[in-house]
């Protein structure tokens, strides 16, 4: 078969690769209906995460089970199944309580932009949905392998609940369905940053009511003009830089959250400056798993269709102009078809 | 009056100074039955923090109202009082969500090391014990005014449950008493963070099961060890160091909650450290005023007895040795009668 392989900055091949077997009994082989270009595969491609070998890409993918290992028991080839990018045994002590990509089994998916794919812990890590979906509701379902799960996660990091004044920083896939995630959990008012008149639109759609285009110190002094000088109750950082975290801290409220789920390059937090913002901070790697059964039943009953963000389908042996385009940001996210 | 007054590193004076009156209509002016040395003292006491020009001290009181502005509704002279270490009015937006050290209003108590102490906003400020307390149970009211308070406070913001396993950087009179915090609120398992006979003595006493001496690695290690490999649910940062921030990061489970009340001195935390610690992290000046009522009510009723971590008793005219004793460690904590 032939996947995606990143050779260095930019240098993105898609390539003749072995095709994954069963490695142990508690593995599944997946034939991917679908997969996507992430946000954080764009580090490694722009060079920002440096790699030392040719490296296989991809986390994110839905499709249908096509065989199971010895010790997999919930899981049955010809089901359709949703998982997460970190395989989990959902069962450690840290599973239990919903922080799946801390499992101690946890173990990173990284070759799924492939026709086939070997997920393991399929016991822990797949999810199937009640039925094999009709196609057009495949990118919905996608997107809950990764983007969605961590837009939902930014919300719930950032404690959104009925009646909250919500800021999103970032309007990349992940900031706009932090929007829609906030919507959901019914968020009175949604205030997305955001620069792109594209994204503009979709954040609308998914429930923003005011978009602020300014950052740093004016963005700042934006919310708080919007918030009548006392900031956000939940705000969700979705990109991962220092200006972006301290954007999200200052435009909280004291007593406030902030969900932060952009993985942080070269971010320092000042202990004392987060000390007098007096905000709660949370985040880190979203545990998709735990949201699974709920986003599933949601897109199934067509309540959220996330596969919105999705503004380029393209077959998967044109992997590389996927990237192109997030890169230089002419698509949001790049859906792939094998 | 004479009142205390910090010239430079550990040049406290016992010196002559105005008697405060009735400034704004909202005043109140106390008669303070019982003042003390904080934690905080210590910062510009020890020259850490410099002062640029002789500043009276102290921030923790408790005692009768002498005389109240013309707009003072709920306060009345004879009454006996205790306050925060910031004034607030307890109306206004971020008073209204319990987080009064951020009123819009805030003003910092700075004079209370004196035997009359003008408190504003006393309305929001000053609570009223249901009568005038017999004196054995001062100590433990004007814990309440803040050392009680903030340690209460990193117990909440470390979301301490029945149940909870928890673990208490520091073993200053804020650690024992987040000690004793946790243990009120149902903890099942408090690990407490110390190294000196007597302060271990008063953690077991307040309701720490386990005591661990190691630090850094080494103290990380042997919370892993006495938690399964897991981690505690809950870590109560008393300190405001890098090394004890990194230690309450480092010593909680994913999903977990660290409550940070150490003022941060030189405190840098790498935002992707922090990621995937998947740890909640709150903090910040305690909101005494927030759990006044709840606490004067746990010590009218004799269930908590927080003013054990006064092990020093100075008539007020000796407050440089309050001080003096604390520096070195000599004294947990001074109380002093004015």
């Amino acid at each position: 078969m032939r996947g995606a392989v990143l050779y260095g900055p930019r240098d993105l091949r898609f390539e003749e690769r072995d095709a994954p077997k069963i490695i142990r009994p508690t593995d599944a082989i997946i034939r991917v209906s679908a997969t996507c270009v992430c946000g954080s595969d764009l580090w490694p491609y722009r060079g920002i995460n440096p790699i030392s070998e040719p490296t296989p890409m991809g986390h994110e993918y839905c499709g249908i089970v096509e065989e199971v290992g010895s010790a997999v028991t919930s899981i049955r080839p010809g089901q359709f199944v949703i998982g997460s990018f970190f395989a989990s045994d959902n069962t450690c002590p840290h599973c239990h309580v919903g922080y799946q990509t801390s499992c101690q089994r946890a173990e990173f998916i990284s070759t799924a932009q492939a026709p086939l794919l070997r997920v393991p812990l399929a016991d822990g890590t797949l999810v199937p949905t009640p039925d094999v979906p009709s196609g057009d509701m495949i990118p919905s379902l996608l997107a809950l392998s990764d983007v969605m799960g961590t837009g939902w996660f930014a919300a719930t990091a950032a404690n959104v609940k009925p009646g909250s004044t919500v800021v999103v920083v970032g309007d990349g896939a992940v900031g706009l369905l932090g929007v829609l995630s906030a919507k959901q959990m019914g968020a009175e008012r949604i205030i997305a940053m955001s620069r792109h008149g594209s994204r503009q639109k979709l954040a609308r759609e998914f429930g923003a009511a005011d978009i602020v285009t300014e950052r740093g110190d004016e963005g700042v002094a934006r919310i708080r003009e919007l918030t009548n000088g006392i900031g956000a109750d939940s705000v969700l950082e979705c990109v991962g830089t220092q200006e972006s975290m301290m954007q999200a801290i200052r435009s909280t409220r004291p007593g406030g959250s902030v969900g932060y789920v952009g993985v942080p390059h070269g971010v320092q937090i000042d202990g004392e400056k987060l000390f007098f913002a007096h905000v709660h901070l949370h985040g880190g790697p979203a545990p998709v798993r735990r949201f699974l059964p709920e986003l599933i039943d949601l897109v199934w009953k067509r309540k959220i269709h996330p596969g919105k963000v999705f503004d380029l389908t393209l077959p998967l042996d044109q992997v590389a102009e996927g990237y192109r385009a997030m890169d230089e940001r002419r698509a949001i996210k790049a859906l792939l078809r094998p």
